[in-house]
């Protein structure tokens, strides 16, 4: 019964629950095949699966693991323009855009490779014995091992990168943890084709079946029983704020509560200081307006907020922003569900009393995103909570202040972020600069100089998190090297004679 | 107002609130002076304090807050032998013990001075930007920054060491974070004395004053209040499974969940194998007996579970632990509260229908501690979760297995541990170790192997944690050096200049 790996849906398995479609959200087209949605019974199956892999897998060493996720890359590379193709129908993402993000998905794949080699990942700490201490002190050795089977749930905005075969399983798998994803409904068929190539490298590498499952699973209800699963040890997640926190309250209910990693929402306030803005209106007004219209503003660091003093650089400002904005094209968003839930925000800024919409782009086709920049008072802005919440998609707001030292009132008073960004060029703004940095980092994981927050680089010193409610956990990232972490705890093994210890935790 | 380090309690602030008396356990004789209760108003102000001095004692360098920690050390050392004599009349410890525990707290102090030195808490990690690479690669340096004030709640069992300036404190402090100490209401007089000592530091170190403030709370609801506060962003406890649940409860209900480092309960397993049973049932006895009765069994690692093969080895075993168990004299309990709780939990067994007492130590006088020894059969013990609590204090329970690969069973039905322990000499028992091993380090923080868990090494290599319900967060430890990484978060700089970033960052 339990054979191969689960990946249940699609024409594979006879799942007994309602079927997911794809939907092309350029058409508002029903694409094919129907993937049958998983049962109770799917989920204890994957459950089993991964607790039967558990004990075999993170017994593997470091080179083993490497070696798989270099296959899984392999694999993915391998399916060729089909997974191009199936990505573009079922997201409306461009191909360009999504040929990047399957060099991403690899990318992150080789990049765990290489911190698997490097074995730093472990945490061996050796503190051989004194006996001649008094008290005598013992032999302590340390390292990391995995906390358990992980719950990946896949995110819309990134088919490729953020989703079945992402960051969040690719350093799950890393860190020696079996991974079940579920498939976001979104791009259903994209995911079988990359859960099927997972599935031939788990089949290349030897590794155990219940390695890697796929599930797909249409309502809440089921997704939350999955995260109550005594088998699963952590999750991970990247979506809405209120789906984030719906598994977060589930996995803190349980018996065993358990580390869930939510990246959920954010607004990434970008700071013109008033020097560099008078300096440099126009320029900044270019390379913003092009951070935001960037894949239909479909990201977690999508410039929402724009904070910056009244004044004439401001007005130039926004009259080369105006004009951009007035003048881009509709770009095609992810779901019918996301276009519509933007569509609303629009008129829900649109309509505030103390918010004038001052730009907004060209009317679009179906599920078409059209860009939106608002505007309202700094007094405004903190006296609606509303007005700071994200609006997934190319809107953003600029808040504008009566002069430049409320820019640090403003930072106290906002939620945590993943990003903020400040642009200072003028010598003239670096006091206030200086003032701003230490407020700013208490809210961030990130803060760029003169840049956009789109664009997350996947590298070592990367932070892809912060704090409540960009992420449910600001101690972590889950973008880049250090991502590995947050499924790994450290063990201490004391007195062990040699022929008992690991490998890694041999010798002195 | 807030004036000074808030010491409140003692005769220095009028609390309005019920007072908080000693008791000396050795003679149920309340202590002068009474600790008036601090109310939610001190609350407040304790964490007002907090929120002013958090980004001036952040901005502190490593060697500042490391000779700080050591200031710390000189001013506990400095109080001399009324610290002592203090501790022994509120908590029935004897002077050897409190001695030893003095010098444990000022080393645990050090270790952390000595790990600001070495600097790779910071977390700096550096990528250089590639300007030619397409797309471009951004300057990325990544460094860890204290999460905000803790709360740590002082634990009954360690006066010194896990109290007002225990791990839990040193560790925060090393972090960068101020700390407000809840007073364990069991030792009112030595929390004073230590608290004067950390007052004292802060003082000649110059660092703020709410960088350290100590509090007596005695309602429950009101210590969660604490944990309710924005100002607080991590809490740090010891004590027992309902009180952390309480207080993760409560951290987890805040508009933004903080995180909880709750070192709960454990019952700490040892494992006789057969074949080194047969060889050692004497000499392990005698360790086992000794461990037990240690501080009259007042520790997280006690071993109050041990789980061997019936047979006539065991019952050799058990004829020496019953002789010196029987032979052995009372100790006094820390509180009447714990002594109460052991007295229920030793009739509990003692009248448990599956449970033969096997040894009880002499009888005592007020408040004292009378050794027990039970045993039940394997099948028994599963059948009963009951038989699985901790009761806190020299009482052990012996598993009987009906072989020797029940101990894999065994294994897989506990709930998470701070240690487990091996007794293995003889080489007949190798495989079974081999089989055990990687299922156990799943259940605990630390095995050992042919020793006794009590002894807790503070070093690099020390992890005193492990699965829930051992502990809250089982991805850290709350003794030794990594301790420290429980109030840090990462944070990345993109693209700063040179002039704003911090010192650890500058160069490449």
């Amino acid at each position: 019964m339990l054979s191969g790996n689960q990946i249940l849906g699609s024409q594979f398995v006879q799942g007994s629950e309602n079927a997911v479609h794809g939907i092309n959200p350029a058409t508002g087209e029903l694409l094919e095949p129907a993937y049958a949605g998983g049962s109770h019974d799917d989920i204890e199956k994957a459950c089993a699966l991964a607790k039967i892999a558990f004990p075999v897998y993170r017994a593997t060493n470091s080179e083993t693991r490497a070696a798989f996720l270099e296959t899984i890359a392999e694999q993915i590379v391998a399916l060729g323009d089909i997974l191009i193709q199936r990505a573009m129908d079922e997201s409306g993402l461009p191909r360009a855009r999504l040929e990047g993000e399957r060099g991403r998905t690899v990318n992150q794949l080789k990049l765990f490779a290489t911190i698997l080699r490097e074995q730093e990942w472990q945490g061996v700490c050796i503190e051989t014995a004194l006996p001649e201490r008094q008290p005598p002190k013992p032999d302590l050795r340390m390292r990391n091992i995995p906390l358990g089977p992980v719950v990946v749930f896949g995110a819309s905005n990134f088919p490729l990168a953020f989703s079945v075969a992402g960051g969040d399983t690719a350093s799950a798998l890393a860190a020696g943890a079996p991974v079940i994803v579920k498939a976001h409904t979104a791009h259903p068929g994209t995911s079988e084709l990359v859960g099927r190539a997972i599935q031939s490298a788990v089949k290349i590498a030897g590794m155990p079946e219940g390695v890697f499952s796929l599930l797909y699973l249409n309502d809440h209800a089921k997704a939350l029983s999955l995260v109550s699963n005594p088998v699963v040890k952590a999750v991970g997640f990247t979506g809405s704020r209120n789906a984030g926190l719906a598994i977060q309250r589930t996995a803190f209910a349980r018996a065993e509560p358990i580390p869930v990693y939510a990246e959920m929402s954010s607004i990434n306030p970008v700071f013109l200081l008033p020097h560099t803005l008078q300096h440099s209106a126009e320029t900044i007004a270019q390379g913003f307006v092009g951070s935001l219209l960037m894949g239909a503003g479909q990201f977690c660091t999508n410039p929402g907020l724009l904070v910056a003093v009244k004044g004439d650089a401001l007005n130039r400002f926004k009259e080369v922003a105006t004009g951009l904005i007035t003048g881009s094209a509709a770009q095609t968003m992810l779901t019918p569900g996301i276009h519509a839930a933007y569509e609303k925000g629009v008129q829900r800024l649109g309509g505030h009393s103390r918010v004038n919409k001052i730009a907004e782009g060209k009317a679009g086709t179906t599920n078409q995103c059209q860009a939106a920049l608002f505007e309202t008072s700094y007094a405004d802005f903190i006296a609606d909570p509303v007005l700071a919440e994200e609006n997934f998609g190319s809107s953003a707001l600029i808040v504008v202040c009566d002069h430049a030292e409320q820019m640090l009132e403003f930072i106290e008073r906002i939620e945590g972020q993943l990003t903020a960004t400040l642009h200072v060029t003028q010598t003239a703004d670096a006091a206030l600069v200086k003032k701003i940095i230490p407020i700013l980092e208490l809210k961030v994981g990130r803060i760029l100089f003169n840049g956009y927050p789109t664009g997350v680089e996947v590298g070592r010193a990367m932070v892809h998190g912060g704090p409540f409610p960009a992420t449910s956990d600001s101690r972590t990232t889950s973008v880049g090297a250090a991502a590995i972490k947050r499924f790994l705890r450290p063990v201490c093994y004391q007195d062990f004679p040699e022929e008992f210890l690991a490998e890694e935790l041999k010798g002195n």
